[in-house]
């Protein structure tokens, strides 16, 4: 029971952070008769970021899902970590709406770039630490998934805040190429052999 | 399990989109004594595309509802696919801003509307891809239902993009009349005979 | 199966409408030195009329729970209704924040009112409509409850869109007499007596 | 059944309002070349608020789960008090974002801190309220539990109203000190032996 209620609130966290993400992007006001096709063009890096951010979390989500379909008990340890995962994520819309605003912003567009790849970053080693918890507390696995599999899922999830990490430093060089980063990273996740890599029941 | 999980999930995303509609009707600052009642009356753009944004969703919410009645078993494309659905939908809140800002702009009248009615086709391709789904993966379909009434319902979704794709023309030639015309069209959801067309079980 | 998923709607969209009014309370900007104690205490509309606005919310919650406990079988016209009524209850988020600005603006105090209580008395009407319909269609009423308990609902129902219709004259005369008016009648709705009169089981 | 949709419903608010934390992180604008690292420094404490709140909410809901496991029937007097726990919790984003923007404002961040704590005491009290009501109640409690143990949990539960009312004390000496205090309540409360004394079952 505990574990389906803490799934609900963790959907709800996540269905809410998803569909926030719409409010960073802002109608322009005041636009001169005729403008409002190039300023809405312009403002293409909102619509990019909103869609790169949207199906990041949609990714989580299905992530998420298939970690706790394989926890069969809720202890108080494992119930912190996850908030520490929702405390990551709920954080995304504004370095979202940040990259949004300063990709184009020369000198600025690095720091706004680098935070978004930190904030990645950090969701990664969120997931990687609720791995490392069901390796090590494999008692609370549901039927049929053994500690070695938490460390199978745990080996798989490291390369995630490794590849973020990384785009960290290639935020300096150019914050356009890392958005265009996190955009194929989520298309490639969506495809089947993406996602088997980050622990779905039917890899 | 994973059916009714991901549908908890579109229906919080559903009814997150549906209720931040509201945050896009703005009070009006620093208005001049006794001016209040004519600046409220002079906002209706924003009333109007607030009623018709949260009729259109709700029935989005309805035919979703009526789509996964139909489905016994999650998919990773099928999840994917929804969550392509869900970010056409979770978008929509910033086309009925836009339109409720610019429906009486002159020029940028008409980007504005073309703008929804794009949001509004891709909705409607969204769910035409998810019946196409269906209809390849039958397997899938709850006890009942046929790869024939997935084809089927495909044929009636059909009419919906093509509507609303040919609304972008309408923009062109009047923003109001499309208003109009998304208004028009969720009345005509609401009686019995347009929703039966989109897929209810009980057609 | 379908009421269960329309009633888990209806709470998320309710939920939502209820956390957002926190939004309309606004932290004030660019406070002189020493000032913030007056300019927090000079904003009391806004902390009122969230709390009037959240126990409204509440209540209606709990009233919808009432009704749909009373429900066995979901229709088209009650899922339409329903939304109607989640529509208007939905739009009170803009009234709560007008009614802030506007409870002390002179002139045009009378019309924020008057926009609120309005608001209100449509969301009294789509209940009536609701109880109206289920007494027409008493099939769908769950085991133990007759068209005549549908009826007897609906007339104890009444009197919310009277009173509530009534204020918007009270509007004309004082505003804030309207902000105490709906104060005191979620008072007495939270009250035994007040709660029952709109068709709680227990009553 | 009850009891379940009503933790539904708490949960969805819980959820909403955590979630919504985000929003008072602002996007800077209007930021000079090359200025973006130092001015998003300069606002840490929305980070820290941000975090410090969301933990918080995170701990309340835990509690709350706590509880409601104890709680077998839903009356109207525990349907209201809930109502109003989750109002007071529900406008905690509006003190975190007073707090962030005032912490450095020198005589103004009294006041601001005050308010966060002023909150905080109330939400104290409202557990405070729904403990006393249990155990004055103990017939709607699960089997298992006894108003004894409601008792026991309303003792452990009095010195957070305390704690927390004091902190209105300290807000007038330095407001960054009540900042940190927060923090490290929540940090106490995610320890094994802060949340066993808020009334869980493992205790």
């Amino acid at each position: 029971v505990r574990t389906s209620r803490a799934e609900a609130f963790s959907d709800g966290v996540l269905a809410i952070a998803i569909t926030l993400l719409i409010l960073e992007v802002r109608v322009p006001a005041e636009v001169a008769e005729g403008a409002l096709p190039r300023v809405l063009a312009h403002q293409w890096p909102s619509y990019a970021s909103y869609a790169v951010s949207f199906a990041i979390i949609g990714i989580i989500w299905v992530n998420h899902h298939a970690m706790f379909d394989r926890v069969a008990e809720m202890t108080r340890g494992l119930l912190f970590l996850n908030l520490g995962l929702l405390m990551s994520v709920s954080f995304l819309p504004f370095p979202t709406a940040l990259l949004a605003d300063y990709v184009r912003g020369g000198a600025n567009s690095h720091v706004a770039a680098a935070v978004y790849s930190a904030n990645m970053t950090l969701i990664g080693l969120m997931f990687l630490a609720l791995w490392a918890y069901l390796a090590r507390n494999s008692r609370i696995l549901a039927a049929g998934f053994t500690a070695e599999d938490a460390r199978s899922s745990f080996r798989r999830t490291v390369w995630g805040p490794v590849l973020y990490g990384a785009s960290i430093g290639l935020a300096y060089w150019n914050a356009l190429a890392c958005l265009v980063l996190y955009g194929a990273l989520a298309v490639y996740f969506v495809l089947p052999y993406g996602v088997s890599r980050s622990g779905s029941r039917d890899d």
